[in-house]
């Protein structure tokens, strides 16, 4: 986004030289991000240079491309409308919600278009690199295992890259244009709607990108490797373009979309606490959450860097290494944030400590549940061998099972950082104090997040490099290689869904304060008076009540839209089996494109319904609920109702989305170890029994799952918005 | 329960002589309730004077009965000394916490034992009917469906009016024995753990019931219909007497066990409400539940004797009629009670007809999600035709969808009926007003209880009926006869649950309030003060989020309990048929005993840590929480958490079992809808793919939807009994 910042830099730069602390970091912050995009850019030319491999491969690659970025267009087609119809709505309910504010319906407006626009471009680039990565990696998987990793994670940190500094640059940016440099302490509030429009476009990315690939991926297992025999990959099965395209469009441009809701939506809330804190730390505590996280893009570059797979050794070991170094330098970097804004206060750093701790038990966490080295894949493992039912059963009982672990890590963590807030010394009321205290672990649980984010986006890499050297017909060494980086790519795909939804679950209470802070500065009250969120009040408990039924009902469509899609996309295969029997004998090739596009129609009308419900559910209790304000009332009714909707919706969600996220992993794994030849291996009745758990936790995983962790920030970032409409 | 009532009868008539309205109305309560068990025992003598049947019949009926007396046997041994375990700690609890008052220990522990021993009882009588009723409806349908149909009804009448009588009995006899005509203000918190005691044995009997009867099912129906490929209840099924005995200790003795404690647990919850409006009606206030239940007991009997089946019209029409018939008496009976007791208060009456339109709603939202004529079902059946995996995954989200409807109905329900109380023109506060509204109402949804439990135990009858009549080979038009019956019984199966789900839902209130009222009583505080659970906090927010999770890690232990006794159920079938080819060629007997054993001993061994875990969470955090009381807290934290703990698990816990007991129901319907002949009927490949459906189901609607009610109610109850712990 250079242009945006052509017009901020030098206004910036001269500021900054004119002294004022806030414009040194904010200049500071800026700069890195721009550095971080340069470095993106020289690592998409890095990848672009490499060899693009035989035209057999180009066949295949070509077909992807084409696919995804036709659905990509579409979608994005879709989310432009819906974008400007929502904007229009914002204009117009606060002129008429706030018409003594002269400025804030524009602002408003102009933030939400902004962040809108801004996570359409972090997931579109990030896609139109791993659409070109990915026959590249299969190309240098030809050479060398190491030169593939290279590629595939070099094209992952290009999506990093780009989420996170794009998120600092939009919010920077519309920091300093509102004015925030003079008035840091109602600006970040104005800004609010910026996360608003990424989480409203990231949701919508990521249901339609997690309904495509998901129904494209079930299908295609179901009548290839179910019904027609034949391995995963194989060119002879019709629906297996899409399946690769959804890879693209779920994983790479989905996932974009929903980091980038994440990092914008909690460096916005941070800021709003941060302004809580202004008598203890002025415009410093308010920038403190954008210059840590751009210590973290630093951090990040230097562990991508240092990446690389030595002998023969197992590449996730390499990546394992990478995550250290990175955690390493982001502590670091957390540490002379701390020194340098919050007078290096060493309760707050614990507190950031805390969350880097967090990220790393969820993602312990996260292996427990979802390898075959332990306990519950095996336990699913064995009961396939009892049958399809027994095997859903037992992975359903997993599913709720590992919900626990992450519970008790999440409540230590928020507690654990809550206090040491409260023990900081800062002379703030103990909530104020206690809650900067959870920001801060929610900025250090994200410091790594543009390197998470990059070997997040490996894994749809090295997953198409491995369709299409099993498509082209390479020699079994190049399979064995890519092979190999596919299993590090599953693994990795999984670490960052524990990862997003502990970033989610801890970040969640910052949002909550946000919004409750946006109540008592539409209502005119001091930041520290008490506004409490009553479930005991029959109101209050329904609100809290919907709130769950909310995420049951958004998962439901989800899924739904999957099983249906799905349903179609087998339809077709049968058909054109039947029709040409040249297709099973290898003579003539299936008609590809038929079935990209009937997935691609089935996955944008799907995603409309279950978009609109967590925009609309919040907005209709808000402004219902004001009926029942009773005059004995300190706060309206509306607003109260809205915040444990928001409360009770988020723990329903975090741990729905565990529930889908680790079931659906631990079904897939208990798939691949029977591949391995346990209970004897492929093609034994056991085998068929996994097949069918895996392909039910597809759309857990891979639609509802990730569908959720944009739902809990959505629910924050649009109540924050409509607040006025409560009061 | 006569030996109880000697005691106390002669006493109270002595009192009720000499004036005193309480006595007066506790009399006629008790004098219903006693009449109600006569009726029962009328009944119980019509069943045993049905003839049983030939020889064959008697030998599978005998079989059962052996089975399923055995397990009761050593299921009550568990529980009891479970009980006695508790009871020392109660005591020890009470004496150590509460040392300023001499009787409180005693009384405590006293009221949960005598709750127990209750439960145990109601639950025992009602499936020691119906193990004898079985064989009797079998052998009536050999010459007539309506007395079929009156031998099943009244066989399941003998549950219905003992459950809803001895709480009656408990309840109304310890208030007096304790002196409540006395002292009415104090003496209903001194009986809560009556229903504590119900809570906890009715916890383990549905625990234990549920994962026998889903264990031996999903058993016998993986090796036999699947495997196999013989038809339900074949007698060459090693599993078939297992499964028959699963629907006796489950369905029977398990939901009486949790009706039992649901009258129970609300009829205080609301006695405890009442006290708050003492300045109003006085101890009216509080004997209003017990004589509006009183009242309901006769409307039920009245509804039971009034059914008949006409001709040849479907037996489902003459249950309802019955159901119609007793509901207009109770409506009638609720308006009396009013009348007596409210001061003729037309507002808190109609507030009762609140609760008699949520049970009817309720009731047609259930079979609109579990009946095959509707869309859900039809969606499922679909999907069976594209494998078992689509199935799963329609199911599942069918499931997760049916909460929407029941959300919105409780919501409108709890909001109408506080509204009600507020503007009802009580002289106390608005909350206190609002909240005896809410109780109006579920003692309105509760009136037709016995009659909804009869209808409930019932299917159990007419299943093993069938399974009888299936057994011992009787002619074609039989099995007919009790096929219609078979049908009709998983219908009103399917109802009570939504019943039984809905009125812990709207009940949810009442018992939170009574909660809050408890604390409040122990720190000495008015009961119109106010008491904010203020999720807002972080340590509050933890004890739900940690609520969600209980009910998340509980329903996965429950259902991992049915997977793992399947499993070795499933080992024993097919050890059986491969040492003895005779028993599938029917020419030798299978080994039916050792099926039974082996499931007995897996589902008790599974049921006690489920069973302990929603009672150890509460205490652990009430106790653990007290340590981030600050001193600007008005109450202390770990009371405030727990509450926290108990609404949003109650939140959490409604959804999940209206999933696991909607989802099941319409899996089970959709594998019927195909063998009735659609999508291929029986033996095509959508009917093997609904097999596996409704054997998923299985333990989501019999073991872990079912306990989620009891587990609801159990929360409430435990924090009540413990509440002074976390203080």
């Amino acid at each position: 986004m250079p242009s945006l910042t052509q017009f901020a830099f030098p206004a910036l730069l001269l500021q900054a030289s004119g002294g004022g602390e806030g414009a040194t970091y904010l200049t500071i912050t800026l700069a890195i991000s721009v550095l971080s995009l340069l470095v993106a850019a020289g690592f998409a030319r890095y990848v672009l240079a490499q060899d693009t491999g035989t035209a057999d491969m180009q066949k295949v690659s070509n077909a992807i491309k084409l696919g995804a970025e036709a659905f990509l267009k579409r979608q994005n087609t879709t989310i432009l409308w819906l974008t400007v119809v929502l904007a229009v709505l914002i204009f117009a309910g606060y002129k008429v919600g706030k018409p003594d504010d002269p400025n804030i319906a524009l602002r408003m407006t102009f933030s939400f278009v902004i962040g809108a626009l801004c996570s359409v471009a972090a997931g579109f680039s990030g896609m139109w690199v791993s659409i070109r990565a990915n026959i590249r990696t299969a190309s240098a998987a030809r050479n060398d295992i190491n030169q593939a990793l290279q590629v595939a994670l070099r094209g992952g940190a290009v999506t990093g890259l780009s989420v996170v500094a794009l998120s600092l640059l939009g919010v920077g940016i519309l920091f300093y244009a509102f004015g925030g440099l003079e008035d840091p302490q109602h600006v970040p509030h104005q800004i609010v709607a910026f996360g608003f429009g990424a989480s409203f476009v990231a949701l919508f990315a990521q249901l339609g990108g997690g309904i495509y690939t998901k129904a494209a991926d079930v299908g295609a297992d179901l009548v290839g490797k179910v019904e027609a025999g034949i391995p995963e990959d194989d060119p002879r099965n019709p629906a297996v373009i899409a399946d690769l395209v959804g890879d693209n469009v779920g994983d790479c441009a989905g996932r974009g979309a929903d980091l980038f809701e994440s990092t914008a939506a909690e460096n916005i809330g941070a800021m709003i606490l941060g302004v809580a804190l202004y008598p203890v730390f002025g415009i410093q505590g308010v920038m403190f959450p954008l210059l840590a996280r751009a210590f973290g893009l630093i951090a990040s570059i230097i562990g991508i860097l240092s990446v690389k797979v030595k002998g023969d050794e197992d590449p996730m070991n390499a990546l394992n290494r990478g995550y250290y170094v990175t955690t390493a330098f982001a502590i670091g970097g957390f540490y002379g944030a701390v020194h340098l804004l919050l007078q290096g206060n060493m309760y707050l750093f614990a507190a950031g400590v805390v969350g880097i701790i967090t990220a790393f038990l969820f993602v312990y966490i996260t292996q427990y549940y979802t390898e075959y080295k332990y306990r519950p894949v095996m336990d699913i493992a064995k009961s396939c061998t009892t049958g399809p039912a027994t095997t859903i059963i037992t992975g359903f009982a997993v599913g709720l099972e590992c919900t626990a672990m992450p519970v008790l890590v999440i409540s230590g963590a928020i507690l654990s950082s809550y206090y040491l807030g409260v023990n900081a010394g800062l002379n703030v009321g103990e909530q104020a104090a206690g809650l900067y205290g959870t920001a801060i672990a929610t900025m250090g649980m994200l410091a790594t997040a543009a390197y998470i984010l990059a070997m997040d986006t490996f894994g749809p890499i090295t997953d198409n490099a491995g369709g299409i050297v099993e498509m082209s017909k390479q020699p079994e060494e190049v399979r064995k290689r890519t092979d190999r980086l596919d299993s590090v790519g599953n693994t990795t795909k999984a670490l960052t869904k524990g990862y997003a939804i502990g970033s989610a679950a801890l970040a969640a209470f910052l949002l909550f304060s946000a919004y409750i802070d946006e109540v008592k500065l539409l209502l005119g009250k001091a930041p520290d008076s008490p506004f409490p969120i009553d479930i005991g009040h029959v109101p209050v408990f329904t609100g809290a009540l919907i709130g769950a039924m909310l995420v049951f009902l958004f998962s439901s469509l989800a899924i739904r839209a999957v099983g249906r899609a799905a349903e179609t996309i087998i339809e077709e295969v049968r058909r054109q089996f039947k029709a040409d029997p040249g297709i099973m004998k290898g003579t003539s090739d299936p008609d590809y494109a038929a079935c990209v596009d009937i997935v691609a129609k089935g996955a944008l009308k799907a995603m409309v319904l279950p978009g609109i419900l967590p925009i609309a559910v919040p907005v209709l209790v808000g402004v219902c609920f004001r009926l029942f304000a009773s005059p004995t009332d300190q706060y309206p009714v509306g607003a109260v109702s809205v915040a444990a909707l928001l409360m009770v919706g988020t723990i329903t969600g975090i741990l729905m989305a565990l529930l889908m996220n680790n079931g659906g992993g631990a079904w897939d794994n208990a798939k691949k170890y029977i591949e391995t030849g346990a209970y004897g291996g492929k093609g034994s009745d056991a085998h068929k029994a996994s097949v069918v758990g895996d392909t039910v936790g597809d759309p857990f995983k891979d639609t509802a799952g990730p569908s959720l962790h944009v739902l809990i920030k959505l629910l924050s970032t649009i109540t924050l918005v409509a607040a006025p409409l409560f009061i």
